[in-house]
């Protein structure tokens, strides 16, 4: 029988991940059973930083940007001596099964913990959309929104000023976010890792589309590509702009979270919960057609989800 | 061969409709044909509303509000008298195939000019989300962040005042606005036309509430149910609260488009077009699990979308 | 020498009061006095419902919508009993002076302790921006943003619709925020209570402008005026349009503070401690052209800021 | 008697220019004179491009971001044969009078072309708000409420990952911009060109803040002093952080206006043309004090407006 639950969040914050510790925390209690906050990630397991929840600690927490346990990247959580005083703080304070809130690198660490005897869950928060096991973590669509709505201001300045801008956004690796807020904002061209980029075959469409009457260019760069000032580095001189170059950066990480992003947190917050009631162990949840569901923590990495091809074509149709 | 295409919105605007509109246009244009708008819906048709529609003209709607095309409910077109006129027009200006873009309601009225022998394909947009055939409507995620961002502004006052507030959002006869919202702003209660309301149980509720604690209370009403001030009557007296009344009302129909509405509205405009060119009739376009499929127009109302009843166990869960 | 300050917020919340409150508490920190919160306004005062402040207390809710103290309206604070039990309550908890964050009706009950002896400084914090001794109130700028951007999402639809919008907007007695918000987003008409209506003169505008080529109308509607169900009542059958209602209603009172709304209170709020500091008492602080400045607390009843009359003319120009 | 009005944006964009544009069109058309569109500022003066503006050219731009007329930097409008073109261009289109919308730089070229003969009048535009004759410029209030809700989230981040942030804002050679986000957001420290940069003394403080518990550090840096990578350098190693940089850029510039901002540029750009009506000449309106005024053009270059010292002490008080 489960009687005292953890709670942590680790690696990148992302906007949903207070609702998702509310919701962890109130199904928690709503089966009674004691809830207990873990602060700065895996660095606050391995020092035994701990708060307990309450129904009412996590009220209003809900719609705010950011982790009310802050997070942390715990570079001694990779060694053996991190893991085992991770796991005696569980032990030493009765924390029977831990629920880890954050991105693949904190299912690594989440699943070191499962292979010692620890019950885990993973839920996927993080703004990059690259795990698998789930069509969508918590705070993709947010930052989506983010992301948008600040392009959709260079935009005004470009159509203004007869500009090219390039915008460098987030995703690490994979080009989720570039690709989704590319089509969104009606850019002329997303550069994404998943495709090789073709600088003179670049320039000679940029070239082209001014030709055809086309007075500004918006180019949507994920940061897994190249760095924006290193692209305007290649563009100099081949096509007919002096590009103007904006990183967005860590503001794509924080404010209150989309409608979207604050139902799913609480759909699989709540969700982990009753997953480690039933017995689940070592899996994360996640959301597959529209599904909740539970997959070994082990997917988040080893499959890799891929981008969706069609919405590549369609940005070309689009942005004639 | 189609050599001409018209497009009209119809019905209530939803946000993405400008972002359908464009994607309809461009991929029209891609294909070496010609796009032809008609100016507010079936009233548009029948009086030979016409503007031509080019890569410019729908150059900078992709994120506005509302719908450039204009929209209207149509009395006349319900009449057989209505429908030919309609398709004098069509015929008239050499127009092979309609994309229509609106709500059931506007369906039938395509479904209308396909039994005349039209080619037609719908696209849904309404912020109801109320059409089977799709997953989701155009509108309805960025009325629902409508709607949260101002139930977030109400309950500061809620909680600095220690009120009841009664927020009625739209939906028609579905409640899906109401509980995509309610669980995203953690409302205490949320009254869906899909559920029978029980006053006396509710009011139980409320007074357990503020016993346990809780010193203000949210509740999100469907329109469907019953107007908000109909529920203050029906409260007065039987709960400790003197609620105070908000409609948020056609408000949660305008703005820019989220990115996810303004990629969705992108891939339906487009696939509406691919479809009409593969020779598909007859249909609506959607996305079911996260693939764009056409199916029979009729859908649309002869099926119907039920309520995710998870959805409304975890509003018990969380609201505790 | 003062040594303990309290601080309380009463009647409406506007948004930028948290940030008074803060300026307040570290100003009286920053001169090594001590913080007093007193819950719930006047009423908590009388209950001795009182919270020390600290520099931590106070951190992270500059920019938060309502208020972390609570408001209320006290009835029982118009009675001589009440003002007793309030003064005994500054008095038991060695609190030396006071300051009163609110509108008029909050600054006649700080008057009230002020004459008894009690040191007293208030800070105007009202959306309806209707007290003289400042140019503007805390909140204002805030509700006016936030009116004008529900505004622009129903002229997306008013614009889609061929329809007519009423928009009721706060403001109380006073046509301020229907006036700044009408002109900014071009309504064609704003009907404030300084200015008699004459609906008839109306209605003939609206048909006129009809005549002209409006094919759609937006009227402003200050609630001091009377409520937008009993305009559309009159204006029934005498124009050409079917209106549409909406009633903004609380959320104007709700969200983040804008710029120039914390930048006020943090200034409001630190002035009113220095000006107990330096012996003033029985002062509202404000701001007058610029100038951050001390006026006695009765101005804020005694006299009236008018309207200004260019506005209004303003807006005849402009929604030719 | 004025007959023909022309009206242009130059130098950087800012949001209300387009309002601005509105209200002069709509004045000029009230007085039965023509009103002139001459694009990409300068240039489109020397080039003759030219568009007519109606009532309805300028219907739905009230709220839009960057500027219809479109902007540019004319570097052949410093030489005496651009000048000249200038001139022809309004003497062949009979243009009577010119309004300019824009920054100090714009105002070097108005003030030329009325030394050879030239009614003009300029509106301040610029998110710089560096210009005398004016206690605001058109775009300011804007600027900083998006500077601000990009702060905000940063602050998500930063308070989650106990990090410390520089953000640098734009202002050109002035701090307004990063003064006034800097009080609204609550940074520990803003830089401003106005002040000398004492990097030991601000590492000190940083340390300081540290010691006594603040667990991160928000930097507000204006683009005048240096640049965040360039700050960043200097700090290395000296206080406890690993700076995150963050460069807010040309987003800083789009957007709609804010309400005060639609207003403030909905009154200059009327008084504008008033001025012009009146015979005024050679003379740029602003606002001061609350009052519309008209003061020498060359004002904007002469005189310099200083920052709000109170305000860099407020800073100190209500960072502690």
């Amino acid at each position: 029988m489960l009687k005292r639950i953890g709670v942590l969040t680790s690696g990148g914050d992302s906007p949903g991940m207070n609702a998702a510790i509310r919701a962890v925390t109130r199904t928690v209690l709503y089966h009674n059973m004691e809830a207990i906050g873990i602060k700065r990630g895996f660095e606050g397991l391995i020092e035994g930083d701990l708060i307990p929840l309450t129904r009412s600690s996590v009220g209003g927490i809900l719609l705010r940007g950011g982790t009310m346990l802050r997070t942390a990247r715990s570079p001694r959580f990779i060694l053996q001596e991190g893991i085992d005083l991770g796991i005696s703080t569980l032990k030493n304070n009765n924390i029977d099964a831990l629920v880890v809130i954050g991105g693949d690198g904190s299912f690594h660490g989440a699943k070191k913990l499962h292979t010692k005897g620890i019950r885990v869950v993973g839920i996927p928060g993080t703004i990059d959309n690259d795990m698998a096991g789930t069509d969508v973590t918590i705070g993709f669509d947010t930052a989506c929104n983010t992301a948008l709505d600040c392009i959709a201001k260079l935009r005004d300045t470009a159509s203004s000023h007869d500009r090219m801008f390039i915008v460098e956004v987030m995703g690490r690796h994979a080009g989720f976010l570039a690709l989704e807020t590319g089509v969104a904002c009606g850019a002329e061209f997303v550069l994404v890792p998943e495709i090789i980029v073709d600088i003179e075959a670049l320039c000679k469409k940029i070239r082209y589309a001014k030709a055809r009457g086309k007075t500004h260019s918006l180019v949507v760069l994920a940061e897994g590509v190249m760095s924006a000032s290193e692209l305007a580095i290649q563009l100099k001189g081949k096509c007919d702009y002096e590009p103007k170059i904006v990183v967005l950066g860590h503001l794509q990480r924080g404010g209150s979270p989309s409608c979207a992003d604050a139902v799913l947190a609480s759909k699989l917050g709540s969700f982990a919960v009753e997953s480690l009631i039933e017995g689940k162990n070592g899996v994360m949840v996640g959301s597959i057609d529209g599904n909740i569901v539970a997959s070994p923590l082990s997917h988040a990495w080893e499959h890799r989800r891929s981008l969706n091809s069609e919405m590549l074509s369609l940005l070309d149709i689009l942005s004639i």
